[in-house]
Parts: C-alpha cells; sequence; structure tokens
C-alpha cells in the first residue's frame, strides 16, 4: 500500500497504445498510458471507458456524433458499445479508468496495438 | 457526453470535505473534493477508495501502519476494510475514484462532515 507517482510511471515506458496498471481498486483499474497518432476504430461493449489526458491532445472521433477534443486536465467517458477511435495530435499522456481486465483495442480484430494490460514493473 | 474539465469543476465549489462526481462510468465514479484539515476515522467495508492528489499535500493516516504522504501526481488505494484519516496539510484538491454511491464517512457515525456525493451543477 505504496503511493505511485504518476510522473514516475509516465517516466517508467516509452512503448505507445500499452496501458500499465498504476493502481487497482475492486473490479477497477487506473492505467496510465501514453498514446501518439491515431489507433483503431474499436467499441468496448462490456464497459465504459474514462479517458483522463494528463499532458498533450486528444482528439476522440465518434462515428455518429461530433469528435471530442480534450486538453490537459479534461475528462471524457466513452459509454460501452460506443465505436471510438482515439487520435493523439501530439504525444499524449493518458490516465485510464475502466475494469481491469479491459484490452485496449476491444472488439477490434486483434492486431499489433493489442496489449493485454500490464502492470507497472 | 461532454469533456469535463478538471479546473473548472474545483473552481465550481469551496466547500470541503464534500465530493462532487465529475464523471460516472460503470458503477464507480471520479469525484472531485477539496479537503483541509483533519477528517474523521471511518473506512468502508464494501469498497476500496482510490485518493489521486492533485494539488496540495495529504497524508493518510492509518490505525496499524505508517501514515502515507501524497502531493500532487500521488495516487493511493485504500482497501475496503481498513480504517482511515485523511489529514489534509494545507488546502488540498482531490480526485476519489470509488462506486458512485460510496458515502464519504464510511461506518463512522453520521456528522456534519457526512455528505451525499452530489453531481457537478
Amino acid at each position: 500500500m505504496e503511493p505511485v507517482n504518476l510522473d514516475e510511471s509516465f517516466a517508467s515506458f516509452d512503448e505507445t497504445w500499452a496501458p500499465r496498471i498504476a493502481a487497482e481498486l475492486n473490479d477497477h483499474a487506473v492505467k496510465v498510458a501514453k498514446f501518439d497518432g491515431e489507433f483503431v476504430w474499436h467499441a468496448h461493449d462490456e464497459t465504459d471507458e474514462l479517458f483522463l489526458v494528463r499532458d498533450g491532445r486528444l482528439r476522440i472521433e465518434f462515428r455518429d456524433r461530433d469528435d471530442a477534443d480534450l486538453g490537459p486536465g479534461d475528462l471524457l467517458v466513452v459509454p460501452r458499445g460506443v465505436e471510438h477511435r482515439p487520435v493523439a495530435l501530439e504525444p499524449t499522456e493518458v490516465l485510464l479508468v475502466e475494469p481491469t481486465e479491459t484490452l485496449n483495442t476491444g472488439d477490434a480484430a486483434e492486431s499489433d496495438l493489442t496489449h493485454d494490460p500490464e502492470r507497472l514493473s
């Protein structure tokens, strides 16, 4: 039960689109992730997903509504089942809150971008 | 499905020890709260509770282990059932992640400090 520092967490890895578990509570986790450029279109049929931008600029595109533009300190919840595509307009640091086992690419076909969440070492 | 800005959220209220719901996902919420001084000893028997300090200095005291000292960017999960007392050493802004309906004073007797979580207006 030691505090985790977000700056140290983000400094501990470089890989983009590969969320790390920073902390777990109940069946949910706070994950830290680095985004850059375009991700894949996907949805999470079983869970809502919260994005909180720590640094950078994140656009979240939707099929059927206006894009959401998030800067530092902005958060957004994408409801379950809503197809979306994160696009980082510059190297961006993001906190995610979602069930621990949530796969980053959701219902999209597995690809090089698919990562099981891993714990911070 | 509009982004929420944390600076604006914290600027929208002054009351201490009265968490506001900034966003909800599944059965959990991200809440924003202002702490100052000593809170009451309590535990949450049904849920873990995550504290993330946005600004200020937060000490979390425990009955049976060393205190945890958190500054900006530090987060800590207090497991369910663990008695704790938050003490803000200066005016402090905190994000909480926990089930939406979690009562701030947990199993402590209801007092002037007890607040049902309310949504940001």
